[in-house]
């Protein structure tokens, strides 16, 4: 394993040292210093499970066969483009929520010198997706599907932070706008595609797959990254701050979060009213009795039944797909992320 | 004229339904309504210049053959993919630069409710184009190359306004960063790539040519664009406001203007002196002491002397073309842009 990620590091550089010396840009050293130290900043400082997760499952797709050098390299590229996506959003994103620190850093629009450069480097981010697939894939048969590939799901996790965004937006005047579906909705689109699903899809494509045979792996993914989120958003107020190594802000900050959709869902009048009251607040003393209406509401069990339900159903779809080896991709992603506490 | 521009619009409104209707995502009403304010309050108030360009350059390829429906249909396509990056950028610099006006009105960020959710609109409108093109592209044979296309221009058009953003902060500390050739650099990415180079490579891929055969075609399109943009800087100092719409603060705002480099480079050590002491500065009394040394220059003269040799320079390589469609094309961008005065 950790081999793996030396590995996977190891094309980072190569990446990184190819986008650098792009024969479709005049580099000056100043621009070139800039893009390298934007992309330190911000690309591989996560825990790259995404990235990782594509040559794990090639691996299991190719059943267990020793990969060699050419398809973890190829494989590693792929993760490195989806890590490449998620820092992209992540740069943005801060920049739309004002936010202060990232992956235990100043957010990369905060650090002296950036400030709203940012937003230009996370289109440069973006673009450099691109550039790589071209400069390694521009041969293979599935080339057009890649392309197509990272634009619909960028196009499907835009318009999920669109509606996240809308929604908190509508939300602060009026509550009753979150909704179990809605929830859903957001999760689905604004995580669960680019998490879940492309990293698999890369996968396929590389092992020969059309992924228009593939639309039941697409749902079962998607269902996947909906059960993810909903213990991210758990987690956030139930969760140890001592193991998953942040201080939940989800109440106070608005969000329109499975625990909230959920309490809305099964409160009297009464209950919805102290949330109305108390939810979104600054204040410790309205958090408190969001927490305190959550226990009442007993939204531990809830959540207990919730990914028991959630757990029996993925199995059960999983065993019904007709190739053991994606079988083995998809329950080694559920067997990540089943119960987890961090 | 009028005309086309109609027949232009009707397609405008075409490609914005299916986007709204995009079955990659679930629209709720209340996104679908943001996605179409958003889209036409950013998309179709500029000129469409270069929209438009898509379909008068196809024309003349096809050496003025009337073109039936679904060729201008296509070729207007295009064109608005062009007019969707143009957006795309202007929200994004528009937020970058703290702008407050843009087309005759407030900035889209600055409308109220919008704020910051307008950074993930412009990346809507980028992630559009590529949904434009697979739904009405995807069985041409030139789909892929319109994709390595698009991606390669917005490459290019983002590392421009890298090297603007980081060149005008090392500028405000050391006027003498300001080049000709940086100048020629900045332009040339930033501006001439997709305003020139673009539309005219969407009317080549149409007429079934291949882009590496047009390198020169590139050559001469970027160069004009640069020509272009000089002209731009100087109409911002010497212009008629009235003329142009607008009235010129590049002075102020420390702008790398071709002025300011063209000055820098044939000042004397005490001409260079008063330069670093005004250039960038609000009070117009700075402002009064760099023109007196724009006109004690003669940048009205050089400018001149540099728009002659250009024109030439550009006639010349464009008859030496071997072909005559293609030369009507370039020949049609140089009319339209020769002595503009706005």
């Amino acid at each position: 394993m950790a081999d793996l990620k030396s590995t996977f590091m190891n094309v980072y550089s190569v990446l990184k040292s190819e986008l650098i010396h792009d024969p479709a840009f005049e580099f000056s050293d100043d621009s070139r210093q800039w893009v390298e130290r934007m992309l330190d900043y911000n690309v591989p400082g996560g825990k790259l499970n995404r990235g990782l997760s594509v040559i794990d499952s090639y691996r299991l797709l190719k059943e267990g066969q020793t990969l060699n050098d050419d398809e973890i390299f190829h494989a590693s590229a792929l993760g490195w483009c989806i890590e490449w996506l998620q820092a992209y959003f992540l740069v943005l994103d801060d920049i739309m929520d004002n936010s202060h620190t990232r992956r235990g850093q100043p957010c990369w629009f905060r650090v002296p010198k950036v400030g709203m450069i940012a937003a230009n480097d996370g289109v440069l981010l973006r673009n450099h997706i691109p550039r790589i697939i071209r400069k390694h894939f521009r041969g293979k048969p599935y080339y057009v599907d890649l392309l197509d590939l990272f634009n619909e799901v960028e196009f499907q996790t835009a318009s999920g932070q669109m509606i996240d965004l809308i929604t908190t937006l509508e939300g602060e005047k009026d509550l009753s706008k979150y909704t179990v579906s809605l929830h859903r909705c957001i999760v689905q689109y604004k995580t669960a595609y680019y998490s879940f699903y492309l990293p698999v899809a890369c996968a396929l494509l590389m092992a020969g797959e059309n992924l228009d045979n593939h639309v039941e792996v697409k749902n079962i993914l998607v269902e996947m990254g909906t059960y993810f989120q909903v213990q991210d958003d758990y987690l956030d107020c139930f969760g140890d701050p001592q193991t998953i190594g942040k201080i939940g802000t989800d109440i106070e900050d608005f969000k329109c979060s499975w625990l909230v959709v959920k309490a809305l869902e099964i409160s009297n009048e009464e209950q919805k009213k102290v949330l109305h009251e108390n939810y979104g607040k600054p204040d410790p003393e309205n958090v408190a009795i969001v927490k305190a209406l959550y226990n009442e509401l007993n939204l531990q069990g809830v959540f207990a039944e919730y990914e028991n339900a959630s757990y029996e159903k993925l199995v059960t779809s999983i065993e019904a797909h007709p190739s053991k080896a994606v079988q083995a991709v998809l329950k080694s992603f559920l067997a990540k992320i089943y119960k987890r506490q961090k």
